[in-house]
């Protein structure tokens, strides 16, 4: 029977989390100017530390590894709380790419591979990455443009390729990379996931692709992989079966994006609000004026819809449906509603909104990009209307 | 728990519905060009008795009157199927007003009422309306205008005044009438139903306002007040209570508007795939081509967001909670979502489109007033931002 | 040197046509719904000798077979003028298609036919039709998707084909009708234009296509090509050169239909601004509210822009430049702006705006197929973009 | 007569700029990241110095004082060539606030305030700022707010107040400051303007208000007037004559922004298309996709519709008519134009445009606070559809 109501735990989590992360983490992000670089590993840990003192840290891991253990469902609310700060996710370890990390190795992991790469990304004691983008003409918005190779050698693969936007990959304690064992670029299949510690020989963090975000520790780098070699222990789940099992990966971490998201966007209304109900403007509060009312309705609603298509992706992933359409319309959706939110916010307070005064010309160059990562909405629309049309052919 | 699996009775008969509303109905809605006056009572009359055949009729009635006795969250899916048609509300007794008024008689009437009035109306056997609307400068997108008085007389009250788009009220057995007891327009309290036979003297339906819609049998008219007498025992509600009353019926009358709504967007988008899967167009398959792709997608994310929304307006309903905001979301962004599906599917359809040899224009012209039934959206956005400053404030 | 100053002949002409359309004009389109076919050919003879009378007839057509000669630029306020009612085009003699065939026919027919078919066109003794489109899979968004055929046969041509959507056919006294004479349906040449008078033996008007507007006499029509001889004199331009001179009448034909339906768009504002002077809601006149202000000022935006991109076009258009970018951007922005013009209209007024007490609703109805006629908006686009891809490559 | 074309000084000049800014300039953005305080004011002396040896400097300015006196229309190409770059417009000294400066003095300095203030401005010896925006409730989005008095005192008027968003106050010559010579604040009269040296004794730049745009040399900054004493020479125009003059500013200035920013435009947009022209995806080149083609087809849409809009507020401020409607509409559109153009133009370019690899990121910083600086759009559109109600009642 349809109910909405989230389950005790998960509410509770999530004031606490929202709780936390006011009390804690947004003075950090202040101080820190929402640059995670700035901050390092040092604010990481310290972060974690508050986190895990606050009893908000991993609501998403496995409970043996220290986590809450919340599915898809317990996990929205939560996120959303976190995502209150561009730190919060770093502060509860659910940032991406590790979050979506925990997920893949959770589903596909082989228990020595649990232990020694899941267990300590779990519990904050390394960070990791996911190596599938490629610089052009290689694997992007079309994965099947896959250019590294992953060669057969004894004992295992040798890997040779080029990666670039490999969200935090500087620092990263090892990283899942996807390379070729079959086919060529163009195929649909040949792939295989390969997880490799990141101080492995061959494998090379060469420098920072610069963007307009900076929350995420490690920033978006160009990984260069000259001969790495990577033990067939290391192999993540079946060898060519790289596609398949990025899509295990692909579904739940769009949605903890938005989930994330989401809370940035609540915050930037948040603030909004406070000025539409205190400025005066023209003889009237702003916030009774009706083009400011229109403006503050539509964000309601764009938040209220996001939420509402995030519920359904959540269940369709915790009840093991094919979430594909239900992942891709929520995060679509959500990606563009969330720059609408924070574009408004930043409307409704003028001359503030555009500057450093209010953090939200901050939250809009974090959300920006959310519109392209995990494929731009343009390909989510074009893989929505194929099935649609499929369907009805 | 979150869950968003329908009940199974709610599934079967969605898709009972469904079955019957292609079957039964659109045949018939081809034949009378989907304009309810051509076919008039007897067309009511008998599509009442087939949906009864086909164990489809009012799915939203009280069991003890012959209907379903579904909640709002179960009526959703199958609403949306009998919408499918725009004469499949008419064949299940679920079209707009009697929906409403058999909603708010459940929760006001009294006994006498009951038996009176709602069973009646429940059964098919009458028609009704709901008569709060005024000629400008009165009661319309602004409540509190209501300029029709009710007078104390002898055993009840004596009615004056001037209604306006009253739909449904041609043929109508009976009407609910708004009147004001008390204050003067402008004040937001002093309102009072009353509960008056169609053919009680002094009560005129004057004419026809001709809108763009067809399908509301009765149309939207104009009636006139002139002494009309109606006696304490037909009171509906306390006296005084109408605005709070109104609100009883007002939520969940728009969040079924929503509902049917759906049903003929979602018709107008199959129909679009199913041209969409077969037209060729420069050497491609139309729903090929990628500018074709983003109306398809727009349409399907516009849909399910939509669908979302209704059921966070449903649950609220159904648990009680205050749902103001999420009814006046569900119906603002479905109103215009519905319009901008039939608009996309019109495009993709071309030059057909815009016929009769297919429905859409049809359906076009069905949807477009929904933007302002039940209160515009300039309203609902002036509302739900002015709680949200509120709030905030 | 930049100027925006109308000549003094274009603006005397456009203020005479305003006052001949309100006085003359619109009440006929009231009376006879804005339904040209309720009319028939007696409603075309009056309301022609009316603006005779007026000295307003036939602005595009040559001095010399009774018209104004204006160019394109001088053209737009008086088009503009006539499109304040949708019957305007029709009295001045410039409705589609006749004015684009006036058009065509004067820079592309022999002497022969100018004085055939070309004068009794521009005085008004005949209407004309153009018939390009085809069913599916022929000519229609893709042109080059041509399928009738032209045989060569002594002393002209037989074409077999069929053709739909053919504005105008029933009732007019020719048609130009494109038909391949070389090549095969895909090929982007081959195509030729035939001169026929619509009583020749083996041209049928089989149907009308009824559509959601009304205003164009002769409606849109399905016309069987079956053996229809037409002799050499009758070919229109060269062998082999049809769609090159299509080019000819599409772009200017494109850029009056944009005139026309600005003056609709126009007519729908100044009715919602009247309306918003002097309703009053809330306590207040609805035009100060600032939700209305907003759909206002938005339609005052387009309304300006889609003027300003006009004038381009018309003057590329008689400059010689090439147009196509041009015009396709002026008709594409007008096409969607005048719609959402109206549609605002309607929404500034209210219930009203739906009902057939103003007549909004009529042009809505009029001005939605703008966006799929004379090339639906997403070919346009494709088309745009593709010269601007091509320009950078 | 209606004509578009450019004069050939303006057309030569338009061409020569994009040269010297596409040669010159764009290397130096390139190396500043475009943060003109980076390069401060040696980066302005030496961009002039090249300006004027590419014989392009100050195409605004009185050819007494070295410009090229070029009215608005002919400014437009120019503007926008000199846009191409943030920092083309510091290179021809029409930077704001300087360029609306140089204007509002050459209509209304004395010949003493000419000689003092308005040539070197012209040629570029100084900057200067025009401080009239105060912290909230001070002048701002309604500038009847106006808080700073001006006291008359023996020889001149003492100014105390507080102004912030100070364009170019720091490092500025001079400033022409708003204060209040009488009424109170939310009078829309009594308003003076005054000229006063940087270094005047009270006058103190406290600090800047850092914001996402960083083009502008001398920042956005807050300034205190602490009993500033402007001897009377310096009031600029009459006394209680500050609004009226500021009209003066007002009008062109915003349109001169819009022709540079049509320049930033552009420039997002040619980037955009020369990776549509050559970057593969889906095994198609991206500019042949369909949703890319949208996304190409609705900037050049865009582009063109401001630019002709542009081209009428032009006409009008050149021509006397009273400009104010056609001025803000031009604003409105092209503020939200410029932002939707650089904004697809980053999608088109996915992960790359949101990277510092492509100047994309910047450019949209630099967009963005102009749908707010120069009045919000919200503000122009009420005083918009004010002056349309107004018409109309």
């Amino acid at each position: 029977m349809i109910d909405l109501q989230p389950t005790p735990a998960s509410a509770d989590l999530a004031r606490a989390t929202l709780a936390f992360v006011r009390d804690e983490v947004l003075p950090l992000e202040e101080e820190h100017d929402g640059d995670a670089a700035r901050g390092g590993e040092a604010l990481r840990a310290h972060l974690q530390e508050r986190a895990r003192a606050a009893g908000v840290f991993a609501p998403h891991a496995p409970r043996a590894y220290g986590g809450h253990g919340l599915d898809m469902r317990d996990r929205a609310p939560v996120f959303e709380a976190a995502g209150h700060s561009v730190f919060g996710p770093l502060a509860l370890n659910i940032a991406a790419p590790d979050e979506g990390n925990v997920h893949l190795l959770d589903h596909v992991a082989t228990p020595g591979q649990r232990e020694r790469f899941l267990e300590p990304l779990c519990r904050g004691r390394v960070r990791s990455a996911f190596a599938m983008t490629e610089p052009a003409p290689g694997a992007g918005a079309d994965p099947s443009a896959l250019a590294t190779t992953a060669a057969r050698v004894p004992g295992g693969w040798r890997l040779d390729g080029r990666k670039t936007f490999i969200t935090g990959a500087d620092g990263a304690g090892f990283l899942i990379i996807m390379a070729r064992t079959g086919g060529s670029p163009g195929d649909r299949g040949g792939a295989t996931m390969f997880l490799s510690p990141a101080d492995a020989p061959g494998l090379t963090v060469e420098r920072h692709v610069r963007t307009m975000d900076a929350s995420m520790l490690g920033g978006h780098c160009e990984v260069a992989l000259d001969g790495l070699f990577v033990p067939d222990e290391n192999v993540l789940g079946e060898v060519d079966a790289g596609f398949r099992n990025a899509q295990v990966r692909l579904g739940p971490a769009r949605t903890t994006h938005v989930m994330r998201w989401l809370g940035t966007a609540r915050r930037a209304q948040d603030i909004a609000l406070a000025r539409a109900a205190e400025r005066e403007l023209f003889g009237s509060r702003l916030g009774d004026l009706g083009l400011a009312r229109q403006l503050i309705a539509d964000s309601e609603i764009d938040l209220a819809a996001a939420r509402a298509l995030l519920l359904r992706a959540c269940w369709e992933l915790d009840t093991g449906a094919d979430a594909r359409t239900s992942t891709s319309i929520a995060k679509t959706f959500a990606s563009e509603a969330v720059h609408r939110v924070v574009d408004r916010a930043i409307q409704l307070c003028g001359g503030l909104g555009v500057s450093e005064d209010l953090p939200l010309a901050r939250l809009l160059r974090e959300v920006r990009p959310f519109r392209i990562y995990d494929g731009p909405s343009e390909v989510h629309r074009w893989s929505i209307a194929a099935r649609a049309v499929r369907a009805a052919g």
